[in-house]
């Protein structure tokens, strides 16, 4: 417990407090809508971005001071869990999530890299053992590797779809061993730098084979975790497959492999798709297909995925209206994919970071659960589909109704009268949730 | 032929002459990779940018100048019909399009309206008679009237539903009459301006609906004409439900529609969605989702559909190329959904902008015949996939491979190396084929 | 007092009631930072918008329902006029803005024209007898009109420059006649189209002197308001000269214009430039330019000029931290260059819509007075900028540096070190503010 | 000779050859305009891009294989210079840029970073005798190393502050040393990541500063070199000071830096700002600005700077024709800030993609000295501007109107004409002009 002297426990202290190392709205065990906070929220800090990443950006070298920065090899991958399991534990949150190579470094040859991986995946699994965090889900870096330039399982050679394979597979063991709740599959470089020297159909088959050999493996060792695809637009290749949710899901469907996937969303890949995050999981929800989220958020006056803590307590709150409304996000839960600002370089700022997105989705979590208690939206969108429920408007609900009915229904009904969608109004009322919620 | 005094008959004089009322490259019977250019390309005027539409702009009123605009109502109406065809004739066009307001226009009533359009049809009927111009597709206007302000088939007032209903009933009676060969939905307003006071999914299960009818009633009817449905990511509307080519497929195979429709694509639609023109027309025709296009271009530092006429080469050749791949486009065509510029008012403007876009696609579509004959792409891409073709990777694509034998096959295949993917050069040579030939 | 005959006197009843007719934050006659919120925020409502506007875009008709709307020409414009005075009174509003063309039709000629503005100036004048209700600002339509298709200043046709020189003209005894507080430019077709028929140079030649010309006409009538520019990037041009606030500050500066105008600074402007609003208003106050700001918002994912009304309580709030720091606006004030959506089309959506804009500029108002009272960023300021009030960075700022002695300084400064900028800490603070105020 | 075995010099040997290592339009030695290619192109190959950049993105390792790449240190560096003096010989460009940290590496003290550098530049002195390449400019990297992550000039620490100061003193002096023909400045971290703990106006006062230190020890020293500032909008920062060229001559004229300055526009650049290259250029040309450029071109459905190999040629012309409108660049010149795309890893890709891009600009060149000749685009201009050269227009423009004049001239000018802008006939005149030159 050496790594973050300064920070004790995180513990709820209300709002009015001034003390910058406590939460002000998250408190775990504070029952909202019927289920505690946690039970709700199920936050994951992502291994990645807290433990492994340095604060380098396309122009600069990495700035974050980090008491194990000074370590190499396995002994700095042994004292990242060492740190981490302090961090999980202090910041009170139930789950991690992590890449293959975030925890352990590769090695000159396929097996070299994997025992470097059995070595940390055991000591994770002991300290699991005493500790309160789980994994929420582990996924495999298929991108930053030199190997995986033109892809994984959508690669123009053959050989990096069989490394690939193997490292799913081991991907899907460690899982199994760590008794993680999904598998995720992002996806940062199936996609293409250029049609002008891309095979897409081919690309997109094989890609399909690979989930459903994935599918085929879980099954067979008895993996249940849920299999999760994150679609993200662009960045680092220039088109990526998995684009949104309803590409994704287009995808699914072609190869019929919708049974066995539900999206992880992040609300800056939202954004970067020309979306905001409440539509991709609007979508996700009415397809049966929202599993999981990366809470962060982006700056839409930028081109790129910054990855930035969530503090905007209005994309949140509605993010959180979409979840109460699917139910919880059953096996997924919060990851934090966010990084401190490459500014913000001290140790300190980590807590900081999380303490400021935990505390944005706590208080959204309440707003939310308030505006359904009260039926806000849903009274609102009552009245305004009211003519879906009886008459004409229940014929064509009903599948009744054809060309010619309504045909001449309409040919009767002169003139048609529509009533103001208020959204002024309605925008003023959300706000006036959240500040008085 | 009163309409364009000043213009005789636009033919083909070669790429030397300095007639600016001539063909440079189109010449309609000059037999390009086995067929006429005519027969490739296909070309359609659209009627509402080119005989309906004033130039304004939502800053400013119309700026056109044309000999009709002193007419009203269905004098204007007739008075158009004339003057297209005189157009249609001057330009040598074999198509054209509309929507049912812009050839005619609304009455008080469904059934005035419905008479006015009768009218005109007729009219064109008549003229279709002796032209060699023919009807590539139309569709129905379901965004300019308030009504439809919540959108037609995804309104939230089911009197709206009923109307549009009785609108595109009549719209496929007159793609019957006229012989459309194509019916285009592009559903401007079938979308939403905020997630707060919509019901998503059911919008979505109304235009399905729709649909349904839609298809039941062309059976009904004898209508034969190919089912089109336009993706536009946005604007009117914050967010249009058809966004993109895969969330339009995501859409219909949800709703078991895959079957009837296609896609018509635009490439400033697709600029908007954050795509390149040649990706929507990839995506589609892998999936054997492509139909027609609508030819135009966008501004890419401008965030709105500027609909120009497409002069762009690069992209020009590129959208040829695919749709040669894809064998043509079937009952499809090129149709100028492209408006000349407010500042171009002037009538003989409109000869120059569909010159423009006419000259550019018969110059694409012979650079992308070239290219194909020389086994250009073909021959990068045999290459860099060729591990797909034997040993390991032919095992893959037929299906024999599975996560165990690909992790052997993987830890004794050390190191791996990849081809480089070659951009510059093939980028340069395809702009050297854009300059020779 | 026929116009509005469902809404009473809008007037503040505290955050906690339910009457949606109410203000909640906006105490006109409340104290905070030293003046009453009225002194404060000097709203103003936009006339074009709320009376002359009528809910059409580019793919629709209009959709609003006003009571003046089966009026027509001057008995439209006294209609408005009426209405208008009606709206501010029942609003209870300070200050209302127009353009010539938004209060009296064109006539056939420029002195028709000008008779018919003269006739409804004068009733405009006799209203304001009686009103609470003042001028913040006038300026002149220059881009409806389809003379104005190729700019006003920056026309290629003399001919139109001179209209345009008329126009303000009679603008500025307008201005003078009413007692207007500003005088506002925004040059909607003062760009291009394209560079290729373009002559910049000349362009700006033109608009420099026409600027000049304002200038010397309103010494010789006496006018005195302050002359504003309004910045914004595109729209309707695809390059508008007075991009930004920088852009406009180097014009200015290049014609020697600097002394006699201020910026009229627009939220969705700075959007559509790719700056925060923030951003724009703090490059003006640090140049002293700071004159008058435009209030709403745009739709960051959409790339036109939305026009919203404005909810966003961070933007809102980090623009009146900077007004405050600004030591006010002075003769400027807070314009509604915002309109109710398209689909808010019922005359009470117009009084929601307003009182949810002042509202949240009333809710902003507190915030960045209480961050101010608290000296929040101040002191990070003073903190982060402390190593330039001593020493080596004292002799910086004081001039007293040069690169030899920086050098010597350096070479034997070793290692340095920054601390964390601790923006996530920062962000989370002002949301505290936010919900706490 | 050891790094590019496989490739000999690059000569012209004209378009019709399937060489994909030699040049199809640029002849050094052809005479286009009056001078040879070489007196107008001037181009140079960008240090770090191509020795010393790896390939790597933010999701991925480098990729390049480089045979120097075995060696560390200041072997590593020795190797690239020979590498690099060997490409720019094959390659046959007159010359090349960099930073002062691509060329040698940093040691632990100011002091050892200098002794480094002196020793590289010593050794590139020393290559220089004997090859015809000299060093276009060269500037100082002032964001990579940590220390940066605030800024240099415009940091919040005064101790950087000094050490960016040494670091310019000591690139000027190299400047002397090599003859640089240029100083560059690009501001890579002189702006903000967020407004709540910036201080701007201290910031771009010191940044001020800076420049009148630079001025005034360049002069100290006798450096007769050319200042330029390279603008640039944001990335890495999320707003950078100098944001575009009209942005950057504003600063240098609120600070009096402007008769020392010239622009260095980078096509990239023009793009993240919203502008297109010709704008940036065309306004640093009218404003007497117009210094150098980096070629390159970036991806406009892509948020960051992708420096890809300028290959569009439609671009390329437009910037030719303002560079030949300039007169030149002076002792500017074309330098390809450019890299290979990731995938592009094998050294054989550096050639194709400067060939490329030199190919590219030299067809531009001639297309663009055509067009001059043949009057296209001053003809335009001449008939479209035709008005302000005589009558009440050329009253205008001599300064002799007046408001009361131009009103009593409106006023019986009725009605007004204007006459089409024509673009549509005009871009496809140009892409004549391409095809055929």
């Amino acid at each position: 417990m050496a790594y973050f002297d300064q920070v004790g426990k995180i513990q709820y202290e209300g709002k009015d407090t001034q003390n910058p190392l406590a939460y002000k709205y998250y408190n775990p065990s504070e029952v909202v809508a019927g289920k505690t906070m946690e039970e709700h929220l199920r936050f994951a800090v992502a291994y990645w971005h807290t433990f492994t990443a340095d604060g380098g950006d396309p122009f600069g070298s990495g700035t974050a001071v980090r008491s194990w920065d000074r370590l190499q090899g396995m002994d700095l991958a042994k004292a990242r869990v060492e740190a981490s399991f302090e961090f999980y534990d202090k910041l009170n949150v139930p789950y991690f999530c992590f890449h293959d190579r975030d925890i352990a470094p590769e090695g000159d040859t396929l097996q070299e890299t994997n025992k470097n991986l059995d070595v940390i995946v055991a000591m994770i699994k002991e300290y699991m053992k005493t500790s309160k965090t789980k994994l929420l889900w582990n996924t495999a870096n298929m991108f930053t590797n030199p190997r995986f330039t033109f892809g994984a399982a959508t690669t123009s050679n053959a050989d990096v779809y069989a490394y690939a394979a193997a490292q799913v597979k081991k991907g899907l063991e460690t899982g199994l061993e760590l008794g993680s709740e999904n598998y995720v599959f992002w996806g940062g470089r199936e996609g293409y730098e250029s049609l002008l020297n891309t095979d897409m159909k081919l690309e997109q088959d094989n890609l399909a084979r690979f989930y459903h050999m994935a599918v085929a493996y879980a099954k067979e060792i008895g993996y249940t975790g849920q299999f999760l695809i994150e679609p993200k637009p662009k960045e680092p290749t220039k088109h990526q497959y998995d684009f949104d949710a309803a590409t994704t899901i287009a995808f699914l469907q072609t190869y019929g492999l919708q049974d066995h996937f539900k999206l992880n969303l992040e609300a800056n890949h939202a954004t970067l798709a020309g979306h905001t995050f409440e539509h991709e999981l609007r979508v996700a929800r009415i397809n049966g297909m929202l599993g999981s989220i990366d809470a962060n958020q982006g700056d839409l006056l930028l081109g790129w995925d910054t990855d930035e803590f969530p503090t905007d307590i209005h994309s949140v709150t509605l993010a959180m209206y979409e979840i109460l409304k699917n139910g919880g996000l059953g096996s997924g839960g919060v990851n934090f994919d966010a990084k401190v600002r490459r500014n913000s370089f001290e140790p300190i700022d980590l807590f900081y970071a999380h303490i400021a997105g935990i505390d944005t989705f706590a208080k959204g979590l309440k707003v939310a659960a308030k505006l359904i208690e009260d039926g806000v939206f849903e009274s609102i969108i009552d009245e305004r589909y009211a003519s879906f429920k009886s008459g004409i408007g229940a014929d064509i609900v009903a599948g009744k109704a054809d060309f010619k009915s309504l045909e001449a229904y309409a040919l009767q009904n002169n003139p048609i009268q529509n009533v103001s969608g208020r959204l002024e109004r309605i925008r003023f009322v959300l706000n006036e949730y959240i500040f008085n919620n």
